[in-house]
């Protein structure tokens, strides 16, 4: 594997002044520090914070408080903003720096760990009193189609002759999503109406969803990003990229079959789109970077723009991905939330650096807390299909749970919550935290 | 037809003491009064303008002189925006009720007018000086393809043998568009570079596009919005409707055919769109309300929530909409534009308030300032056409032009301009001013 770029911060022997921070299976030790827009009450505005184990650190308030001191005025500034959209336009060397400072902040050990600590009534949030929002104003949101495993599974239902089209190999297939209905995790999904249609050629008729389904993803925050007309060579491509996030592009599988040609998904996937709140940045990713996909012999080589040879050795990052499902009668008779899925994001066809350059490479202006997402995460085996359409095979194949219960599609009542971490011999691990919702009835 | 909503502002007696406003030919006389966002030179910040004759009026300028007064104190605040996000949220009553105050202030023969032509210095701007802009903050831009003629044209091309798809007359079809490279009439388009295949399998090459075309179609802003999960009923759609602009959606034709499936043009549209910066109001548009477009015998009804039944006579606007071109030769030789196509809005399978009820339907929130573009604009025959895919029928029947020249698709240094303006007996006619986009070369 190419040369890591680590740094004080990727010491997993580090440990934090904030205790919870320290345990072995937290989303956010020290080595991870991701970002985030959180408020105490609804009152108030909403502030920048980072996630140290079951605390938030609010940066307005430590800003405040002098210790981002060293900083350039501008981060200085964009620290204090209600969104993070001024960190990410910045560009990734002051997100670096933010996070460097916050790491001596908040270690155990270090002097101004030591002041920090006596300020920490100012300084912390309780993880469990605060409202996490979308953490950036997101003006455009893409959605991508690059695990193959999914694009192969799909077709193969929906186009049985040819389930991957030519161009798959060629271009990371995308296309635009809605930006207006991305919401924060926590916050309910109410199931869609629509049409829907018995046999291919109609007549439709119109009632709820009754083939809701969610989609396992990762999204990612464009950081700097390009002027119109301009392209982002392949090369400075993960310059801007601000950091990751899990993504559950909620879909109605009945809605998307008859709307669907020839311009593609509409109403289908946007009455909703949740994200989890935290942007994990790719500096904490760094210990976790794996090869990109290896491309099986005969598959046609990247096209010179997409061609990443120098890169492929730590192309991709090596996330952990699971889908927990919580039905009602689970919540009502006190169960956990039981898991459908384990994938890995390692099995992508195409790197996210590929996706934003394909992105930008026709002169399309990609904008500072833009949304890139990666389309569904699927494996090569059953148990790391990434939505419920290619788990129980379009209906064909239920999934039983500990209940009793089965699924083909959602129920309402079901909660869906998204996981994703990494882990590493030698390193902490890191994780997303909860990207979730549940669905709520139809409107009568 | 049905009764016209009409007041003293569509009155075409009433003359402007802004001569250039009682013109025959002016896309701006005292009845017409669209909204958009100038500024005076990059120093200043952008200010609400209404157009009138070949000036502009100065509405943050109008409303410190106190023309306003009387209007509530929240359209003050909005008049006084950089943007008309603020007045387009809070609905089309109070939009009217600018409109109406504009009305008084610009007209001959008024107190206020008296009062504002003596304070014209501070009031007016020339039209010739000013930078327009794009006139709202787009937060989503979604495209339809309404028009059953084009619909039927680029089908017949593309799938010979279903041209038509079994979904098109039952739902408004539409696809998410990208906001971000929204631009105001004016800004030159760069040719866009990307992939594309000489047999539809590929293998793909890389280069400037070799199809680029332009599309016309008709824009709407979305006034006041809905919230995520509720939907827009038919009967108050066009509530939620500011008003109308034109839209050149530039498209990459042979980007767009390798591109396209399974999930909707990508790179081949968001490159750039370019909007008219004049927002037509509804207001000044109800004179020239036409039946909506009549079904032929044999189509299907439309579903309960898209059923217009009871507003049929009045569903849709009288737009002429015509399509200029202005090559470089014809720049050279001091010769002026030619004309491509002319066509009538009328001819739209589905009305603008189906597109915006059809949008919600699902749960999907519009917001306010939001673009809603009908898609390309064709009429049943040649001359009517509203891109040049179709006009030069995929290239096998070149457009000749005056100077010898002849088109296929756009060649670098054409500028295109759309047109479109309304004209009916007994009243003034209004227009809504230039499209006008001209092709760069592409990067080496």
């Amino acid at each position: 594997m190419t040369q890591l770029q680590l740094d004080d911060t990727h010491d997993p022997s580090a440990t934090s002044w904030v205790e919870s921070a320290n345990g072995a299976d937290t989303d956010f030790p020290l080595a991870n520090l991701p970002f985030g827009i959180f408020r105490h009450d609804v009152e108030e505005r909403p502030r920048i914070g980072i996630a140290i184990g079951d605390h938030v650190l609010d940066c307005l308030a430590a800003t405040r408080a002098g210790f981002f001191g060293d900083v350039d005025p501008a981060v200085r500034d964009a620290l204090q903003s209600w969104t993070l959209n001024p960190l990410m336009a910045l560009g990734r060397a002051d997100a670096r720096a933010v996070r460097r400072v916050a790491h001596r902040l908040l270690s155990a050990g270090t002097a101004e760990g030591s002041r920090a600590r006596s300020l920490s009534a100012d300084l912390l949030a309780s993880n469990t009193a605060i409202g996490m929002r979308v953490p950036a104003e997101i003006g455009d949101y893409s959605d991508f189609y690059a695990s193959v495993n999914h694009a192969t599974n799909v077709g193969s239902m929906f186009r049985p002759h040819h389930p991957l089209l030519p161009n798959y190999k060629w271009m990371p297939i995308g296309y635009h999503g809605r930006a207006s209905s991305i919401v924060a995790s926590g916050t309910p999904v109410r199931r869609p109406r629509g049409q829907s249609v018995a046999s291919p050629d109609g007549p439709p008729s119109v009632g709820p969803s009754a083939r809701m389904d969610y989609e396992l993803e990762v999204g990612a925050f464009v950081a700097r990003g390009n002027r119109r007309g301009d392209v982002i060579p392949l090369s400075v491509a993960e310059d801007h990229l601000f950091g990751l996030c899990l993504v559950n592009d909620w879909s109605a599988r009945d809605l998307q079959q008859w709307e669907y040609q020839p311009l593609g998904p509409f109403l289908s996937k946007s009455f909703a789109t949740t994200v989890s709140p935290w942007v994990v940045t790719l500096d904490a990713l760094e210990p976790f970077r794996t090869p990109a996909f290896v491309r099986p012999p005969g598959d046609p080589a990247p096209l010179p723009y997409l061609d990443d040879a120098t890169d492929r050795a730590r192309g991709g990052f090596g996330i952990t991905l699971e889908v927990w499902l919580r039905t009602a009668a689970m919540r009502a008779a006190g169960q956990p939330a039981e898991r459908l899925s384990r994938g890995d994001f390692g099995s992508m066809y195409w790197t996210l650096a590929q996706m934003l350059t394909h992105h930008a490479s026709a002169g399309c202006n990609l904008q500072s807390g833009d949304l890139i997402a990666s389309g569904t995460v699927s494996g090569p085996d059953r148990g790391s299909r990434g939505c419920l359409l290619e788990l129980a095979w379009r209906g064909q194949s239920p999934v039983t749970l500990s209940t009793g219960e089965s699924r083909v599609f959602l129920h309402d009542g079901d909660e869906i919550t998204l996981r994703g971490w990494c882990e590493r011999e030698g390193f902490r691990r890191i994780g997303f935290g909860d990207c979730s919702g549940e669905v709520l009835p139809a409107l009568a």
